[in-house]
């Protein structure tokens, strides 16, 4: 068996759907020989479980103490958040969680500065993954959070609507937030060749197949909503296409096939900043880099919207003494 | 993305946890881009998250209809049995999965008898994976049943003693029943090339590490048990193993890479007959077939009695109604 690398990977919340997901997908990936897996619950199940695939020649460790964990990690995925329970609000959701993301930063900063790459999914990820980068120290390009998920979501919905395979659709993406206020960018997408622009609301078919505006709008609307669909679906949230599409994003930072899709990263532009949103970028063996983003009028305003939301959730972070003010960022992380 | 073939790959019982899994662990293995999803519960929210995992290339139909399930299907896998609770045998489940077995058998025949290759994996596998081969009509080395992670087990508990990487720990298995029941056999195995056999209770240590008799016979008991100890670790059955290990056979079957842990295949011999259980075999494009077996005297003994173990559970079937007696097999299906 040939491995990316022979780095450590740590998974954090290991012992839970997407963590237990993300260490057999890790593993058949190749990424490494060397995965530990971590958890406040013990993962040792989890692990016993990978062993019993008969993977020879990879080593599997289950810890729950962070100091085992983190010394030497190299590279992190993490979905250790707290699931949101009955008659917690979503600010008791966001405290908890942004609190576990500190911990998770700090824990970077002491074991293994020298971590190379971060993937944080657990929600709302573009804040939890904000707050882990402030306290690991680490750049801007080394952590980044899961926000593909609404572009996988969007290029499927197109792919059925057309009746055409889902590789034929391109370029979906999705920027801003990951959530409702989240922004579809359509003037990217390619159905079969054809833009979708040219395809809206205009009569043109693809595969005999039309787009209204009003079906756009519907299915716009679906995809911010993804993840309920999957609750009422499946009776649970999805834990499997986070996992995966995650370990895509951590085996591009190991040097493995790049990764295309839009990933959440720290900006710092003059129109956005102090920020962490899904931005047009590529995860390679250097870390995550952003692009330019383009986009029509009406794309770019929501956008907009979705960053002043971002800046609220942050704001709330900030008053509730998760984070600091926005000017002391640099004393607790020299990189922002 | 190349496939192993694009012939269609059926799952059932893909709405659950271990469906679910095999779904994500065949089309990461690149095995057809053709799958469809079957259970009695929708497993359309398992379908919706494949396609937000963005496998461009794959398409995945869902169904609860049968027909649209088994039409056209060349390889099937199954785990669609009841799941096995804490305290519950392999046995309590019988009844009921041995008739959901049999209803398999019969839509196979019915919609798909020029299917491949068939895996088994409900327990008791050893009995669902006979009366699914009586009542689907195909021929002995197209249906096998998991009985792998036995073997799996025993390589783990072996590496961990040592302080090995599992890798080292070769040609471990199992035979008979898979179960309490289940033969251990030492003789084949070696450890880091030492036959375990000059191990145990010789005083001759690999890594530094010896194995007395006590030790040897408190390892095989906790591999008979391995399923059971996966509930108390991770307060679930296991369903990651089973469902990567039963794929790894579907794709040899397919044509990938051949599968050599102990596959549950029928046997038919002078001193074994009318019965499944793990044999020492191999899984090609060609199906399964069996090697003979060799061991110590002991191991042979231990083998006998979990067949005869196999031949009551059978006689229990039998004497529900589910199969007819032994010596009318053959008017169901002549390849028996």
């Amino acid at each position: 068996m040939e491995f990316v690398t022979n780095e450590k990977l740590t998974i954090v919340g290991a012992a839970g759907m997407i963590g237990s997901n993300m260490a057999q997908t890790a593993i058949m990936m190749g990424l490494t020989p060397n995965i530990c897996l971590y958890d406040v619950f013990s993962p040792e199940g989890v692990a016993e479980e990978m062993r019993h695939c008969g993977f020879g020649e990879v080593t599997i460790t289950a810890t729950t103490d962070p100091k085992e964990a983190f010394t030497d990690a190299k590279y992190i995925i993490s979905s250790g958040g707290a699931p949101r329970k009955e008659g917690m609000t979503r600010e008791d959701l966001l405290a908890g969680n942004a609190g576990v993301a500190k911990e998770l930063g700090e824990n970077i900063k002491k074991y293994c500065p020298d971590c190379k790459h971060v993937v944080i999914i657990f929600n709302p990820a573009d804040i939890t993954g904000l707050v882990t980068l402030l306290y690991s120290g680490l750049k801007p390009n080394q952590v980044s959070t899961l926000a593909a998920l609404d572009s996988t979501r969007l290029q499927s919905a197109l792919a059925k609507h057309f009746g055409i395979r889902q590789g034929l659709v391109k370029n979906c993406c999705t920027f801003g937030g990951h959530g409702e206020q989240m922004a579809v960018f359509a003037s990217p997408v390619t159905i079969d060749g054809t833009p979708l622009l040219d395809i809206i609301g205009t009569g043109k078919a693809v595969n005999g197949v039309t787009l209204s505006a009003e079906q756009w709008a519907e299915m716009k609307k679906a995809v911010t909503q993804g993840g309920s669909a999957i609750i009422k679906l499946r009776g649970r949230s999805s834990f499997q296409s986070p996992s995966y599409v995650s370990v895509e994003m951590i085996a591009a930072a190991m040097g493995g096939k790049e990764f295309t899709w839009p990933a959440g990263t720290y900006v710092s532009t003059e129109k956005y900043h102090h920020i962490m949103m899904a931005m047009p970028s590529r995860i390679t063996a250097d870390g995550t880099y952003c692009k330019a983003i383009t986009g029509t009028a009406e794309e770019l305003a929501d956008l907009n919207k979705s960053y002043s939301h971002l800046c609220d959730l942050r704001d709330q972070v900030i008053g509730m003494g998760i984070l600091p003010p926005v000017s002391e960022w640099n004393k607790v992380n020299p990189n922002l």
